[in-house]
């Protein structure tokens, strides 16, 4: 019984500690382990059933909008890096290097790819040869390895789990129309299957891709008010082409560079879904990546009947979500306990006198409403009430960030909200790098991005007061 | 129209030099890309997709075993990879090292994993506690890298993906049916879907993994009479749990060690498939992993109405194959060329005279054959001829195989028909490895496995004269 005991011993509360709050549900939710490599962390299956759910969706997105996938190697020749100058100063500080293949001493030490850009465009280089075979549009599903010096499971971690576009247009408006096209599915993976509303909007110079023209992002709020970039698309003009000597025969049968996007979401989408939803008595997981839709607990299991009902119904709700029966010797209100730190939306109590009365108990994990109903209507009852389980937590997650977002005119006044709350923070801006740098140290506050939704808040720049050029959304982040 | 030249270059013909005509279709046919990094290959769209189409059937099987998806640290510690002795000393000579994490040197180095026993058990010593935590039955899809001397695509290189299963069990015997199960689910894999002909069977203790008690193996002939392994299922015993301290409180609350499984696949299949059906003209495709099943080429794409089938008979085929339909402006020829250079299984061709006859043609990849078909039977005949073909490619498959498989019962034999000839040598064998060295070096062969079907050949064994315990396949591998 040791493994239930640790499970519904009382996690820490949200309220009280939020980072230790979500420590806690990881574990006890059997997320993930902490592995023999410090800084990388082990999804167990009920993690990775998270993420895999994810995946799936995300990939069909992909493949509706005409993308391939491949696989590229997992090392880079540090020549390879450093092609693009940007790049390699991004990324060069936090890399993995490889230097011995057995017992020997490599002549060029390859690091454990960051991201796969150069990868790409190696590979994008012996391939491509003419107009007509433009567009190509790649993606890989893949882990990544960055030396973070202070990890968190599935925030930042030295090792996490991805997918990572790749494409290369014949012209700029292609490149910029799949960049955007890209955070839209983000957008909408976001909104509709995790039901986490996002900012969209374009990230500052000082916050971009290394490497790229443009990245844009979608912006998530978290319970506590923080902000978590949740996923980026770049677009990188003809950059990376010349730096790797990427040509095609254009039309006019001149040697032209294509233009280039990439874009990615990885597992820090299971750590927004964490923190965006949770609470006291554990995660709570939206219905459509929830590995666990609907449980059913018998109760008084032991009683003529009551399991082979149980079963019964597990085998007619398994046609239309994804149901488990727990028959196991546990009591009920273990039982409950458990699949409440999972975050199984709905849960399904089936006992002797339900079964007398033709009935079952359901339950919704998100208000704890009760709700008795009859056999009979379980295939229309369940997907109404997952539905709106759904719609709740949007609703939810959407006023936490009205009630937390503020818009400010005056330096004064951003200090001071800042100082008293967590959550974002709107203001005009000049564009200036340093008044970027300003919010940073007078307000804590980093650049989310500028919105794609611009409002006209006052005239000026609060740090400097010279003519603002746009609102920028602003705050704290993971 | 430079794409399109390359692919219609004659490849190498298969019985000239079939290593050449083996890379000739790894590129010609698009699977794969050379990189930047020498011994790794690039997973192309059309690859990669063959792959990917191995992936979903194998995991529905593992899902429907009982076996749950997780991801494992791309890293091992060199610590934890020395707790095993068999194990270390098996894998430690061909891994990548890394050393550094940016510019810091790591206190203890890791390797990128050759493969992940030492991690399983690391995390199974965390989580396990009970007998009613067992069995863990767990599967990681992932890359590993071996740093091999001499590499080929597909076959043996640097990286490669695979899947590993890891499974933990409270009995011997149990442990030991998951092993033969996952053995039976690969041959399964190999015959009914990739249409390859295998032999199940145990390897020898000098061709066993290293660590394991016991190694299975299902071993292909390829086209040209040599062995490939094709994927292995291992019995560990209690060894690992012991030497990486993993316990549970039994039933009787004793501690005690469970007794563990590993068993994998990799791209090595796609290299498989290559080798066993392809021909002169390239790749032939089972249907079952086929990215396309058929490929619509209109004839006279010009004439009225045309291209309008063509496109009304695709969106019609997709409902029940995966189906192409090329409007490209290359002549029909070429096209012809290009689908059977990737191995489709089935051409429909439509031109202005089969929509008069309400008619199509339909050409097996296989055999070339030619079918006039009336537009009304495509839902049934399409169906059939893909079976047809997925047979014929078995049977000629098992052809091969027994046409290039001989029973010999002296050393004079065994080494004559070895030198004359390329395929299977049965033979008794008296359980030495002195003998099964003598094999090696008077022969040339390694032993595949000892079949689980045996034979009775002779009484003795045809190296040393004494008496014969088990027989053996002996071959030449890849």
């Amino acid at each position: 019984m040791s493994n239930d005991k640790k499970l519904v011993e009382a996690i820490t509360p949200i309220n009280e500690d939020f980072a230790q709050w979500y420590t806690d549900i990881c574990l006890k939710a059997e997320l993930v382990d902490y592995s023999a490599v410090k800084g990388c962390v082990i999804l167990r299956p009920y993690g990775y059933a998270i993420w895999e759910n994810i995946t799936h969706i995300l990939d069909g997105m992909f493949k509706a909008t005409g993308h391939e996938n491949v696989a590229m190697p997992i090392f880079i020749p540090e020549s390879l890096l450093q092609k693009e100058k940007d790049h390699v100063n991004g990324f060069a500080p936090e890399v993995a290097w490889v230097t011995y293949g057995g017992a020997e001493k490599l002549e060029e030490r390859m690091c454990v790819r960051p991201t796969s850009e150069t990868l790409f465009c190696d590979h994008f280089s012996h391939v491509l040869q003419s107009w007509r075979d433009l567009p190509m549009k790649y993606n890989q599903w893949c882990s990544v390895v960055r030396w973070e010096k202070t990890t968190r499971p599935f925030l930042r971690s030295r090792e996490f789990w991805w997918q990572e576009g790749h494409t290369i247009h014949e012209t700029a408006d292609e490149a910029k129309a799949e960049t955007e096209q890209m955070l839209n599915i983000y957008a909408k993976m976001a909104e509709e299957y995790l039901m986490i509303p996002v900012l969209k909007g374009k990230k500052t110079d000082s916050e971009k891709f290394a490497g790229a023209e443009a990245t844009y992002t979608i912006e998530a709020m978290m319970h506590d008010g923080k902000a978590l970039q949740s996923g980026t698309s770049h677009y990188f003009g003809d950059g990376f082409s010349k730096a790797f000597n990427v040509t095609f025969a254009g039309r006019d049968n001149q040697l032209q560079y294509p233009f280039q996007t990439s874009w990615g979401v990885s597992t820090r989408l299971v750590g927004a879904i964490i923190m965006t939803h949770g609470d006291d008595s554990g995660l709570i997981l939206p219905p459509a990546i929830a590995p666990i839709q609907v449980v059913v607990v018998p109760v008084a299991q032991h009683k003529q009947g009551v399991l082979e009902k149980a079963e019964e119904l597990r085998e007619r709700l398994s046609k239309f979500v994804r149901v488990k029966m727990d028959a196991s010797d546990k009591a009920p209100g273990w039982k409950f306990s458990e699949y409440e730190m999972k975050g199984v939306p709905l849960r399904l109590e089936i006992g002797p006198k339900d079964i007398e009365k033709n009935q079952c108990v359901l339950v919704r994990r998100d208000t704890r409403e009760k709700y008795f109903v009859s056999l009979d209507e379980l295939e229309t009852k369940i997907p109404e009430l997952l539905d709106e389980l759904a719609n709740n937590l949007y609703t939810r997650a959407k006023e936490n960030r009205e009630n937390r977002t503020w818009a400010c005119t005056t330096m004064e006044d951003v200090i001071k909200t800042a100082a008293e709350n967590s959550g974002y923070i709107k203001t005009m801006w000049c564009g200036d790098e340093a008044c970027e740098n300003m919010m940073k140290e007078k307000a804590g506050l980093s650049s989310r991005c500028m919105p794609f939704e611009q409002e006209h808040l006052s005239d000026v720049c609060p740090c400097c007061g010279k003519p603002a050029t746009q609102m920028v959304v602003w705050g704290k982040a993971y």
